[in-house]
């Protein structure tokens, strides 16, 4: 069966420079199962490009390759890599994009890409989504190794949102994503929440000061225009309003401070 | 020839939400030809959803299945569904999306998934579209039979739009989806207007007390800046705007009634 | 190898126009590769949609076929069209859409499209993209030659956005397209500039009387929040700010004027 390469950046729907990327890919390695995750990461906004890549990827098969291009410094220093974690690869740039697969990969292998034969003959200083990063995942696709195109490397690892436990019974994250529906998303993992209760709806949620919500299992289970929080998805606690916009309505942003309390150890 | 699976949702582009239907089907069945219908759908919203599947889905080949996750009650008791209708299948939950398809067809089957055995290992109670809905049109494009995964049913039918013969020469009816253009596009279908005259130019259609427009053939037919009502590539009367947005400068929203008159008889 | 099929509109994302287009072409053509290129055009914005196709079809391989449809005459006298320019082809209506690329093409050729039985059997007044081009582009992709589907013919040509030189020293062109990240996209094109200086960091960007930019290689090469011009990886000269977006700021739209400027030669 022939590879999967999937696509995501910041670059938008509206130009053309997505699909200048899949030509490059289709003349190199014509086969090729092309899947956008996204192209809607906001400009230059390589956290939430990490979040989306990191909750998205494990769903495809083992050995597909994921193009993500959320590349403020193109042109400059920073490295081109493929990361290969577990039996996905990764190709894009080393500004940390990568940081929370790595972090969570029991095991990985990066390589700097520094063999421009299997680059576009001509590398613009802007675009190198179509010029570099496309090329190489097309012949990754194709059979080429990692270790043809480039030297082994150790990736730059970002640490943008946090989880800790501030004391006995509150543990204390960050909105880091805000999703199409205005869910906010926090970094607070389903096996945090666990070490402070194994049973979820024991636990409160506080947005604000002294706003508390319930952790309920779904959107409905709280009336119209109610606030909830739930485990998403995607494996963290995010914040939802039944019919509407959380982040909107309770004015959360990408950094906001949670806290999730276990009510009775708070003010120990 | 591999199966065509389709793919519309109220999901947005931004996410990788979308991407992880697609992870999952190409998991089960790595040959599925995938298209997006649309994942703009605004969100909840599953009379709008029904208006763009039903108005698209017959453009497909038969055999074709179409995976249709507008679902704001996931997590509760609504079924999982598939549903056949003539040569075409559907997938998704039951609160009404495929009633106009099942109103139109001559013929139709439809069972409720409970075959926990094609869905995923682990399901979460907020993402039934990847957790559900996408490994079972997968098993059904690979070849697994509905009646292998569900159980017949009755599905849920919702008339949310009507078109109705208000007195004798007077056909009332609904807009039911704003287009991408601000095309206003109405519940009055092609043949309800053919009962009315069969010379659709005689007819006019009131969109405000007194504001009347002709109906013509193509947008360029009125100067620019000016309104008129045709019948739509969709099967639907629009009403639409040379150059601009009628449903902004009309101020016509889902559910505002519109009225077509054959002069002469309004008043008897 | 199946021949890939790229498209290019203005009909958007939320409604099933683009998924009717690609149904038909499936049901015609089932192997198609399907590549979207934009369908963000603004509404009926000819001009934009010919700067899209222009800098993008080349990037895939020969023999793509590249359906177009930005459409505001449809259902008038327009004329449909298959153009080939080199060894890529072009389906779409005779407005102007084409024009850059026959202008760049060292050979082309061109047919009006009246052969209606390579057309879906009923046509409709507003939806060619459907009902003409997709299936005609289908047809191409399946080896019908396109004499077989029309008359040779003489497309139109337009020239909307000029580069010319002003006096010595000082190159005069416009503003033809913003991108997703707000850059300024111009009308001069790298040869152009090179004739005013082999050393392109020699020159100077005039985006408002007054305002100078200098030219730059890459977005970061200036602090954030600083402006520059560069060329960008389309091949046009481009006007960018590091992190944020220079159309906004410096208040650049479609049509307005900048100059660049070899200092020394300015007031000869």
């Amino acid at each position: 069966m022939s590879r999967i390469i999937t696509l995501l950046s910041d670059f938008g729907w509206e130009d053309g420079y997505v699909a200048s990327m899949k030509g490059v890919i289709l003349g190199i390695y014509p086969e090729a199962r092309l899947v956008d995750i996204s192209h809607g990461i906001p400009p230059q906004d390589v956290p939430s490009g990490a979040f989306v890549l990191t909750t998205t990827y494990a769903s495809f098969p083992d050995h597909s390759i994921h193009l993500a291009v959320v590349d403020p410094g193109v042109g400059t220093e920073r490295r081109p890599l493929i990361v290969q974690a577990g039996k996905h690869f990764f190709v894009g740039p080393d500004n940390g994009l990568f940081s929370r697969i790595l972090a969570q990969a029991p095991l990985w292998r990066a390589w700097e890409l520094d063999q421009r034969e299997y680059w576009l003959p001509q590398t613009s200083q802007t675009f190198h989504g179509r010029d570099i990063f496309a090329p190489v995942a097309a012949h990754l696709a194709a059979g080429v190794p990692p270790h043809q195109m480039g030297t082994p490397c150790e990736p730059k690892i970002e640490n943008w949102f946090q989880v800790k436990m501030e004391r006995e019974g509150v543990l204390c994250g960050q909105i880091i994503h805000t999703d199409h529906f205005g869910n906010s998303i926090s970094s607070i993992d389903k096996s945090s929440l666990l070490q402070l209760s194994p049973v979820l709806r024991k636990l409160a949620v506080e947005v604000h000061p002294h706003r508390l919500l319930p952790i309920v299992k779904t959107y409905a289970q709280v009336p119209a225009g109610q606030f909830a929080a739930l485990l998403g998805s995607h494996g963290y606690l995010e914040i939802a309003m039944n019919g509407g916009s959380a982040a909107k309505e309770l004015d959360l942003r990408r950094g906001s401070f949670i806290r999730v309390i276990l009510p009775g150890s708070k003010k120990r």
